[in-house]
């Protein structure tokens, strides 16, 4: 360990020199080949120990993840194509890796210091980089959601379940600090802001092995088993979720249709095991693969764009609401409309089907209805509020527009919801948000 | 007008001496032929001013209400089985009628006297009068939601837009009265009193014309215009929204099955023309009939229970809802969910159609999740409230059953509503109330 300290610092003298991490790359190309990217951390901590400034190793981050990223190219993941989903999850990695790496050396020079001012100063730049730090939840959602689901219908659940966990306890971890830290500067406590210091040094571990199972483990995982529809539906939805980083430049796109994880057959072929990440292939030699066979989608079912319904579980589902719609056509007649097991609202009854809007309404409402039902229908106003009382309940009346997937308005809702007992229960409700 | 005043004094007397209300019937029939049903409030009101008192002339009502059933009875509706639905309105005219004209004559007296003390005392066994007479809602609501609709399809949407906007006074008067009736007992004031007392007098005689109209036009008219299949809807219907008088002892029931107002050929008949009320039959043939031809049902429309929709409307339905659904099926998969038009809740991807329920959470909530879901499709409970917050948002998580017609549980579909402008904004909302 000690060689290796001191490969670093004489690095770190060399940056000082103003030496580029592409030139320092190539001359200690031999000399990094004893570090591990992963010791690097901790190497990093202890120069921290060792007094040197925080900045100078800051330095060293960029190094780091150049070393990454060569480290992974050289493996399974050699032929990705930039842009391609696991391209930029991996981009992603490096830029939270540099992220991490930057919390856990303040966090080192916090745990250092015996001056509750500097102690302070540091803390408050800790929380502008967990701060950043936070969006690491947009790179988690995408694993969990997009990528989780394919390896589930494979049968691989076990992966996807300790990862997810690892994730969930770094965002927890995050929430913790933050609240500790916020703590230690309304206090000025040098005991706080240690506590939120050794939470931030476990974040920046936690979220560095993160990075390095799933670029290790995960995406070679994947990456060997996913065919181009998988990666086409992960692609499009990560879009749709977001980037950490810049992907403007990138030009892959999938070429075939995307297939949800309900669409794909959950084969692993010898070929595809070969190819896999040694830790997964033993474990899924040993465990052996079930893969799940449900079928979700059944016949007679509505398709939807965003799933299966059929008309039975539809007219629950409307009854399951705590909201009771009046549906209206662009002709101002109604079309359905539906009852609430939670309240009763306004007395509909079937008779009212195909009946003018304005006449479901007493004369003396009729020009307010038909000014609303105009308003909505013409996306003069994008939607409507009203509160009333019906007995003694609290009532939200709200008129939206119903709109196709081109946007254009085809009809007009009311929507009618009984809000008694939030309005009357605003103090209760507030003590028993719970934050999950 | 004289002459009568002394006939109904000496009915009035006899009934004193003990008389039954079928016994002056027969006796006076000569004398009350002379009397119309209509005239009878007015000649109340009349002995009122002369200082009879209140509660001899109540038992006046029931005289009065006996003349009125056998003035229709030797009319138009002659035929009308017991029970059937024109009966069952005719009936609850009758007991409107009563609590109407005791209004009336309570408010009579109340204007006849300079006691304060009295007035207030009056004004208080009229607010229970009025109390009860708020019931009205609902023998209108039958007219106005039921019998209503048939109409304007045959083309006659004069008769209930005007009606309606007769009954809608009612209701209104009825709550003004109500708050100046409270205002006078809280402040004590003559003044106030007798402005109650006016709108009181009103809602009595506007009661008493709606009554005669119902009666001898509009009943008449649809009872000449309706076949059994619309009665059949007007009974089902009418006994979900209830009665005012007790209708167990009736017998009548449908023998075809219900058609709603959209399933029938508008078709006025000659002969159904003839059958008319002479005011009816002059507008029509005055101003023609042109029957609402509309068809609300389309090809390849999803038919519900209460209405229909199709497949685009649904869907942009489900968008136009202030909720965020994920439905799950028996076996815990994810069948469908949908995105709010109006807020962002917990991320959902179509990658989590056919997904484990429990897959879709930390494996941190995953027992909580397993636990509720379990809960509810085992109706163990009805449903469950969650808060939680998105953000700075504050977020209402509502775990509910998915139950079929027979309220066989078949799913379980969790509702996020973003309930944040309403906890913040209580005062607001509160003062935006508006009565409709």
């Amino acid at each position: 360990m000690e060689e290796k300290i001191e490969l670093l610092k004489s690095i770190l003298k060399e940056l000082h020199r103003g030496a580029s991490v592409d030139e320092l790359k190539e001359r200690f190309r031999e000399v990094l080949s004893k570090v591990s990217p992963i010791e690097i951390p901790f190497i990093e901590q202890q120069l921290i120990r060792e007094g040197v400034r925080v900045e100078d190793i800051l330095k060293l981050c960029d190094l780091h993840v150049a070393l990454f990223r060569e480290a992974l190219e050289s493996r399974e993941l050699s032929g990705v194509s930039e842009g391609h989903p696991v391209d930029l999850l991996v981009r992603e990695n490096e830029w939270l890796m540099k992220q991490a790496e930057i919390l856990g050396l303040y966090a080192s020079q916090l745990m250092n210091t015996d001056d509750l001012g500097q102690a302070l100063n540091i803390l408050k730049t800790m929380t502008r980089i967990t701060g950043e730090l936070r969006k690491v939840k947009i790179h988690y959602r995408k694993v969990q959601m997009l990528i989780f689901p394919y390896l589930e219908k494979r049968g691989v659940s076990a992966i996807p379940r300790v990862l997810w966990g690892r994730e969930d306890q770094v965002i927890v971890k995050l929430r913790k600090f933050y609240e500790k830290a916020v703590k230690a500067i309304e206090n000025r406590t040098l005991e706080l802001a240690r506590e939120a210091g050794k939470i931030a040094m476990e974040i920046s571990k936690e979220i560095g092995e993160l990075i390095f199972r799933e670029n290790k483990i995960l995406y070679p995982t994947v990456y060997a088993l996913f065919d181009e529809s998988e990666w086409a539906t992960i692609y499009y939805e990560s879009n749709k979720i977001g980037w950490l980083i810049d992907t403007s430049s990138f030009k892959w796109k999938p070429s075939v249709e995307p297939k949800y994880p309900y669409m794909i057959k959950p084969i692993v072929t010898p070929e595809q095991l070969a190819k896999l990440p040694v830790e997964v292939k033993n474990i899924l030699e040993k465990s052996g693969i079930t893969p799940d066979t449900y079928e979700i989608k059944k016949e007679n079912d509505i398709v939807l764009e965003t799933g299966f319904i059929d008309k039975e579980e539809l007219e629950g589902l409307l009854r399951a609401l705590p909201v009771e719609i009046t549906f209206a056509n662009k002709d101002h007649r109604v079309r359905m409309f539906s009852e609430s097991m939670f309240h009763k609202g306004f007395l509909r009854t079937k008779t009212i089907i195909g009946r003018k809007l304005e006449y479901c309404h007493p004369p003396r409402l009729e020009p307010l209805v038909k000014k609303v039902a105009r308003e909505i229908l013409s996306g003069e106003k994008p939607y409507r509020v009203f509160w009333t009382k019906v007995g003694d309940r609290t009532i939200r009346v709200l008129i939206a527009p119903v709109k196709n997937r081109d946007g254009e308005i085809i009809g007009v809702v009311e929507l009618v919801e009984d809000m008694t007992d939030i309005i009357n229960n605003v103090e209760e409700i507030k003590k028993s948000i719970m934050v999950l």
